[in-house]
């Protein structure tokens, strides 16, 4: 197995793989090196044609399922065992790059065509998996494809969901699907032997610390809040401030003592406060509505928890003359990934004598629904000062083939187990 | 003269300006009392006929002059004296009152009526302005109408703004003269004797005193900023707050820091930020932009100079992580109204005895451009709450009359000075 192994890693090839993604990054792209390419368009279709044909070569029988997941199937010398899947996603943020997501699919499509070159055989069945609309781009939320799957929701959960031109999810599915009537049609959901994603950081680490892959153990939790402050407008040459209820001061009071609140020295927690409403925002008049978002995160749901409870009581308290409302709009619990699969990882990243780390992952990811469904784990490559969800997103041909051949090894390593 | 101004205060009639004012608010009417008229559009024209009719049979002669500022004018007995000027403006803000502006244009019309039917004869003509564009609402800058009376602009210096139609103030101006050429033509400019303007405070003072007279001793200075800051986008989940450059952050950092350089116990400064712009503005990414801006005002100019030049300072010391830019995008010294117009006005007060006070506008106004002309002065009325510039706006019927009833003596006065 181990020349093997390392036979399937030389066989990985940097060009092709990188090739494979500037011509994903042509179907919709947009200035600056960017790339729009929202799910279930004619784009998405072409991008998805062009992996099929792709796959097709490499051996891969195509299928795909009731809420458009489509699925590469490398058969295994054991093909009623259950497979090792691997695979994300292929639309894009309106306004993105040309790595996430689909660098985990071509990273996919790689291990199959090596897989392929090399004439390897592995006992379970490798499938790479493109999962239906993961950015929310178009229809919110994202990651219906792999909630899917998982049977967290069925598609009919999300057919009421309309796009910024009315187009509901239901319309833009059926239309899908007749597109791709001539594909193999699959039921909807499975039980893999495990799943392993290939993603971009999406973050600074990797970059900092001079390292190639990031084992992910897990995905941090989420706490999203919504903040609105209500007070009363009034004319800023004549209105005293101490008869003003202005919203603008009252939301700087709440902002800085959630900074305090906070606080984090060993720089683990993330606390953003990234969208601001004013009304009605105009420069010589007093605001009478402030509306600002908190995205709070952390690995350790004890953290998240105690912090996350606290909010709403410290932003009450540090208002001083508005109406406040705290409202919670979204919650994830900390998940974390299966020692099998994260240890397959990291003895994937030492044999190929790559530098590694363990970290958990910032953003969300499909893996996350997976992890109820079968061992789950992920594989990071640096990217450019962690940019990403738009046209600077970077990863070097070098970074993004060292990931793929982690996923190659990490794979061939499961799909034997 | 005492009991001539006793005379003309008591014809002075309440219920006939009220109707004249709820007359003006139906033209340009807007839902919960509002209005939205703005300068030099047909519903404009529409208010200035009204005026003019009712000008006319209050006997007085009417004219215009190049930028559209509207004369009704009572002859004195003595012709060749500078008129004593009285008027505001008839525009208003999208959002809208009933009074603000208009109040002191038909209470000026009110005084002529009440000279006409009592057959006042003074020795100096009396003149009623409305001036073109105040509120700067569809053209930018307001005041156009008396910088240009005053000689501080022309007409011409204006001609390029357009409206967001994208309409010329040229083209604009050039259909509202056509459609107002059977009207007598004036030159621009001209050397009052002085100016007294009426306006609604615009601001809570009167109303919490219980006054119903202020007695305007200038307009405060302004000094308006706008502060930019430019940071670096990252992901939400992901950046370390270490490594960020949070823009949102470092504003709540400026304005804390504004807010202590403000600090005023005896609040009488003025200092709002009403505005906020933040890019992207989406929940779960770090702003990379901010721009917020700074409306700072102090009657005293000793106080404007020293904090107002601090201000790029002060942010420049609290900003952390992001580049800052601090443009000051106006800036308007104080003025002191004339002893001569500001005395008259409070006799005119003390004799109907009427409560009142001296105060600073907080608002600009017309009056602002005429300092440098003549003497000059103006005359507030409380209104609810202090409330402006929204179809909230509110004075009651006795308030605006006592406003009135000082406006017709204290101009009584000036024309027989």
């Amino acid at each position: 197995m181990q020349s093997g192994a390392s036979g399937l890693a030389a066989a990985v090839n940097e060009a092709r793989l990188w090739e494979s993604l500037m011509d994903m990054a042509r179907i919709g792209a947009i200035p600056g090196d960017g790339v729009n390419r929202a799910c279930l368009t004619a784009l998405d279709r072409q991008a998805r044609r062009e992996l099929i044909a792709r796959a097709e070569r490499a051996g891969a029988a195509v299928s795909v399922d009731p809420i458009g997941n489509l699925f590469l199937r490398r058969e295994g010398s054991a093909p009623s065992l259950a497979p090792v899947l691997t695979g994300s996603h292929m639309d894009t943020q309106p306004n993105g790059g040309r790595f996430d997501g689909i660098y985990g699919v071509m990273a996919g499509l790689e291990v199959l065509a090596a897989l392929h070159e090399t004439g390897t055989q592995t006992k379970r069945p490798i499938e790479v998996v493109a999962w239906t609309n993961e950015e929310g781009g178009r229809f919110a939320p994202g990651c219906m494809g792999s909630m899917s799957y998982a049977g967290l929701k069925t598609p009919e959960d999300f057919f009421l969901v309309t796009d910024p031109e009315g187009v509901t999810f239901a319309a833009a599915l059926a239309e899908h699907r007749a597109a791709e009537a001539d594909l193999t049609q699959r039921p909807l959901g499975g039980k893999p032997f495990a799943y392993v994603e290939a993603h971009i950081e999406q973050g600074p680490r990797l970059e900092a610390a001079d390292l190639d892959i990031g084992v992910v153990t897990g995905i941090q939790g989420s706490r999203w809040f919504t903040v609105t402050l209500r007070g009363e407008t009034a004319h800023a040459g004549t209105a005293p401030l101490g008869l003003r209820k202005d919203a603008v001061q009252d939301a700087v009071r709440a902002i800085a003592a959630l900074n305090a609140l906070m606080h984090d020295p060993p720089d683990v927690l993330r606390f953003t406060v990234g969208r601001i409403e004013v009304h009605p925002n105009t420069s010589n008049s007093v605001a009478d509505f402030v509306r600002f978002t908190i995205d709070f995160r952390h690995p350790d749901e004890g953290v998240l928890r105690a912090r996350g409870d606290a909010v709403a009581g410290i932003v009450q308290a540090a208002v001083r003359d508005c109406t406040v409302e705290v409202e919670e709009r979204f919650t994830a619990m900390p998940v974390e990934f299966a020692p099998m699969v994260v240890d397959a990882v990291e003895r994937a990243a030492a044999a190929s004598a790559l530098g590694h780390m363990r970290l958990p992952s910032g953003a969300f990811h499909d893996a996350q629904f997976l992890v109820p469904v079968c061992p789950t784990g992920m594989i990071f490559v640096p990217c450019r000062k962690g940019i990403s969800h738009n046209p600077a997103e970077y990863s070097t041909p070098a970074q993004l083939a060292a990931g793929t051949r982690v996923l190659a090894a990490a794979v061939a390593e499961l799909a034997n187990g």
